[in-house]
């Protein structure tokens, strides 16, 4: 079976032997908004066109893929949803030599019945659970728009998202912030400034009010230079925690994503005392496996 | 006298008569970001040369001239301050033929002890003042950055900021938002979907959150193209809102500024029950004039 994860800014594919495991893999800029109208059967053809050459008939593809810019609109699938709701809702693409299946996004509503969709995180949702036993957790994928699953059984039972990455992105690079922040490096992780902006993320006074206080520190010289960075990225973290933990976790957390991030939000749950666990592994790669075998797709 | 407001995008002047009376003003878009460096004398010379050349020899100027990227950098003066303070912490830059005072901003320093900056402002503030009697009051200037000034006898005694415009900028125009952001349009005020932001922001669940739900309401059919921009205006002023009334603010809220954004802000304070009064006019230019009379510029 081929699997693919069709982001909104890159595609990985995978190539799963008999059993599921993952016999090679590849990566490409072809994300949805990349391509160009009609792109999609170029893309699939020069990505896995080899694979399909050379015998293999079964994809599954999960994420923005299925979305309405994407290949094929899969509509968003109701929670509490788990492997078995998510592959009979995905969608048959017959495409000559192969039968490509997208996978489903979800949707929910959260406490003020505003709805809630995700697309992609459901096939590493199904992975993260199918590893545990079935007692209710919070699972929190951190990213551009970070999402906090709460799953139990062998569902997930709802989720909410904050776009955290996002508008750091935008505060950092298009607002009077970008003067007292530095491009981002890597080491170390957190980065200075960035505990400082946590704990400020912990008192009141409202985020619109707490992010220009990093302009006045750097205008005071209280802030230094390589710390404004790390205290935005603190104060977001710190309100998206702060914001999950007062709707209501159910511990414990389990952070799964990309290895920075996860360590920026292991840092923040620890400051503000909130257990947490760190998965690690390709949940991705798992989840399609997961969905393909309900299919019998893979053995 | 020569009064100068002299901002970040523009700059408004003022030719006042002896008896601090507005004889004639003018406009220009020669804001402090948009000259070229060492700018300051032409542009000066250009607004008011024929002013000076008319026989007008004191200036006075407030606003961003006095920064650090100005024309000539005033040091913030310390809160409590009022009219005495401010004139006593002018800065003298001789220019023939006349004799040009730059006003100093204000600092002060929130409840968690970080710096707060104003420039400009202080101007408005003290013409505000003027206007009252001796009692407490919070005075909000809605803007790029929204300040809440806390008022009580002649003198500001101390004020927050709130990166509420910028901050709906970034996000109406820089993030996945801005594809359920229309262009705002003029009428009506509030627009299509700010009471229902305002709603939202009076709910917990936090911004990051809050402002995804546009999004996802956007792509479940939930929230129409023309109230988007609405809905995300009404929510982050209704978070500036909550906020400042969470730090504590002494009734009444005197709002001034820009008619339509000011119009906003009443709306949302309606939401939130507090009382609250409009001032109008050309606080700015009554300040200068304010200023100007204590240091014997104007009768």
């Amino acid at each position: 079976m081929i699997g693919i994860d069709w982001g909104t800014t890159n595609l990985r594919a995978w190539r799963f032997g008999a059993a599921g495991m993952v016999v090679e893999s590849r990566e490409a800029p072809y994300g949805v908004t990349r391509l160009p109208p009609g792109g999609f059967d170029a893309a699939f053809a020069e990505v896995v066109g080899e694979w399909l050459a050379d015998g293999e008939t079964g994809v599954l593809i999960a994420g923005m893929a299925g979305s309405r810019q994407g290949w094929l609109e899969v509509p968003y699938l109701e929670c509490p949803a788990g492997v078995e709701q998510i592959a009979g809702a995905t969608r048959l693409l017959p495409i000559a030599p192969a039968a490509v299946r997208i996978i489903p996004g979800l949707r929910t509503r959260d406490a003020d019945g505003v709805p809630e969709v995700l697309r992609g995180e459901e096939t590493a949702l199904i992975a993260l659970l199918a590893r545990r036993d079935a007692h209710e957790a919070t699972i929190c994928l951190p990213g551009t728009h970070t999402k906090w699953a709460h799953v139990g059984g062998d569902r997930v039972l709802g989720f909410t998202t904050a776009m955290t990455g996002e508008v750091f992105e935008a505060l950092s690079q298009h607002t009077i912030l970008r003067q007292s922040c530095a491009p981002p490096s890597a080491d170390p992780v957190p980065p200075p400034g960035f505990m400082a902006g946590v704990a400020q993320a912990k008192r009141p006074g409202g985020l619109l009010h707490q992010a220009f206080g990093l302009r006045a520190r750097w205008l005071m010289g209280e802030m230094a230079q390589g710390e404004g960075t790390g205290f935005l990225s603190g104060l977001l973290i710190g309100h998206d925690v702060a914001a999950a933990l007062e709707s209501g976790v159910s511990p414990p957390i389990i952070l799964c994503g990309a290895d920075a991030l996860v360590r920026l939000y292991a840092a923040a749950l620890e400051a503000f005392g909130i257990p947490h666990e760190v998965a690690t592994g390709e949940p991705v790669a798992e989840g399609l496996v997961l969905v393909g075998r309900r299919l019998g797709l893979v053995g």
